[in-house]
């Protein structure tokens, strides 16, 4: 997507030196545009751990970097495959809920196997890396296709008066390579001429909605209003919601999607209120091994600081200031789970389905397995 | 409740100068204790509207004292009764969701009926604030007397192992004259030796549970942890809430619930896991009029720079600070109402009752209506 009228993907090798990863730092948006240069396994996963980079795609997106950079840097010779299994372990820590991170570096090692000397692995390491990039954002562009015609039926039933969708945390460009996750219906629909309007959650603790996706909703021309994670509800309970879009971080191939903190509300209040609920995710996203989300996945639990302090422009300046009282602790659970029953729909690559399992490989049948 | 080991109320008249009326300046609140004098009904309105005091009980106190200012200033004669008129219409208009200011300015403008000096009148509206704010310190005494049991109960059923307690926002002792509402029972818990732990909803967009609640709590020893608004679902979901305790800002004799904007999404998660939702209030709170709490109660706007810059301490002074891209707009609602199918019961000061009018009017006969 643009950014300042010129083109920008999330990450990328810079043209002149295929040995460095490009990124948007992040953390600076959206008072600052930072690029930052990743040369080595260690910048990849303080990238990812420390938040540089961050949504399911594009975690997902440095992974496969990563694992690139861990083999330009590992000792050639029988030691190579050990430092990238070693690597891998290390990126799959630095975010132990983004279940991209982890099928980002299996992709990786199943590909390496394909090599047999150094400079072969090596080889394929890059080019596995730039199909990962390529397909995030491939696959969001087709999740776009579908998901509009959500967006459009809604706009038919309102006499084509304006849309109003609701979002939570950043599941937009900034959160894969390109176009986004729950962004991408809203793009294509605004590129289609429909009335949209956005509501941006701002998304505590991180504010990854009042400083990403009001950002880039802005860049793009998209109207958006930001307000509290806590207005949600009273806005749905005022037919102020026409639909909650959302993207996820993990989502069982029986319907159940983690998601940033925060998410289950705004789901308890779209079933409270007869509004639709969808969830827009490329497949990488779908964890085929859990059955039960709430019981199973992990959910990461960061520092209180993070609760404690925010981040934001004073003066010209990035501060940090203190919101509590120095003495009290704070808890930081990164993520929570939506129970299926809470979800109208998932939006996948390859299409609209129903969380639960018989949909969803209905859509994946590939994913079959004997047993089942 | 006590500050630094000296007892305090929220609101007082000072005892050198009985023309001056001393408030706990709330914004400095957590970083610094600030004492404010209010000299004139403008000072009064300004302190209600601008949030030095805040919350349903200190408000309606604020506007009985202000009512005090109004008369200290009002010309004596035929004038008076117009300008003490036109001071309760200002005082009511500061802070519109609030119940408890209508019902103080209604109660002074009715008791001044019986003067008919000036002087007397005066009086009358000094000794009717002091009555409001005493009476608004007893009945939070009682609720903690009252609320207390289902904590004990708890208690009991966890075999004295810690409840632990949501709340929202704070209704606490700062929200009223001494004790609070939802905290009420809190601290007579603590003083029985029930072992409870308080997690406190931040509570954005003005953060009074972070900066606050935590506080009010710390002070007095209460064990606690700051959560994000987004945190309330997940903890209900893993077993992590005994019970949700919150205050109410207006409560129709139906049942419904007005509270900080956030509360109507806890209700939702607590209901959705099956753990007891209560609301602590005098029934100074309860609207009498209104039957339909989402349709008719009265929700305040406020600007939208509260929720795109925040303030905090910065190298030992209160920054504020810009969280969100300068041109995108923001919108702020400051409360929403909670349906009474999702209340588990109201702790009033006559004792508990369910959230329905049968019930509320079995505590509250004399407001049977002839009509009804």
């Amino acid at each position: 997507m643009n950014i300042n009228g010129k083109h920008y993907r999330t990450i990328w090798v810079d043209p002149g030196n295929e040995k460095v990863i490009r990124i948007i730092d992040q953390r600076h948006l959206p008072h600052h545009f930072v690029l930052e240069d990743l040369r080595s396994l260690s910048d990849a996963i303080t990238a990812i751990k420390d938040m540089h980079v961050r949504g399911a795609g594009l975690i997902g997106a440095t992974a496969g970097y990563g694992m690139y950079l861990a083999a330009l840097e590992a000792p050639s010779g029988d030691e190579f495959d050990n430092y990238l299994r070693d690597a891998g372990s290390s990126l799959k820590a630095a975010r132990p809920t983004a279940v991209n991170c982890s099928w980002a570096v299996d992709l990786q090692l199943q590909a390496m196997k394909k090599g047999s000397a150094t400079h072969e692995k090596i080889s394929i390491a890059k080019s596995t890396a730039d199909e990962i990039a390529d397909m995030d954002a491939e696959y969001c562009r087709r999740i776009g296709e579908h998901g509009v015609k959500l967006i459009e039926e809604i706009s038919r039933k309102k006499a084509d008066k304006t849309v109003n969708i609701l979002t939570h945390c950043n599941a937009g460009w900034l959160a894969f390579v390109d176009h986004g996750s729950a962004t991408a219906p809203i793009y294509a629909a605004m590129d289609k001429g429909i009335k949209v309007h956005v509501w941006v959650d701002e998304t505590r603790p991180r504010n990854q909605g009042a400083a990403l996706t009001a950002w880039e909703l802005g860049q793009h021309g998209v109207p958006h209003t930001i307000i509290t994670d806590n207005a949600g509800g009273h806005l749905m309970q005022k037919g102020l919601v026409d639909l909650v879009l959302v993207g996820s971080d993990r989502t069982t191939h029986t319907g159940d999607v983690a998601n940033k903190i925060g998410t289950y509300l705004k789901a308890l209040a779209a079933k409270d209120n007869g509004i639709p609920f969808y969830v827009a995710l490329p497949s990488s996203t779908i964890d085929w091994e859990i059955e039960d989300g709430i019981k199973n996945i992990p959910i990461e639990e960061r520092g209180g600081e993070e609760v404690k302090y925010i981040e934001g422009l004073c003066e010209g300046f990035i501060k940090k200031v203190l919101l509590a009282p120095d003495n009290s602790p704070a808890a930081n659970y990164a993520f929570d789970v939506t129970p299926s029953r809470l979800v109208s729909g998932l939006i996948t690559e390859r299409g609209i389905c129903r969380p639960d399992k018989k949909s969803i490989l209905g859509l994946f049948p590939e994913k079959k397995r004997r047993d089942g």
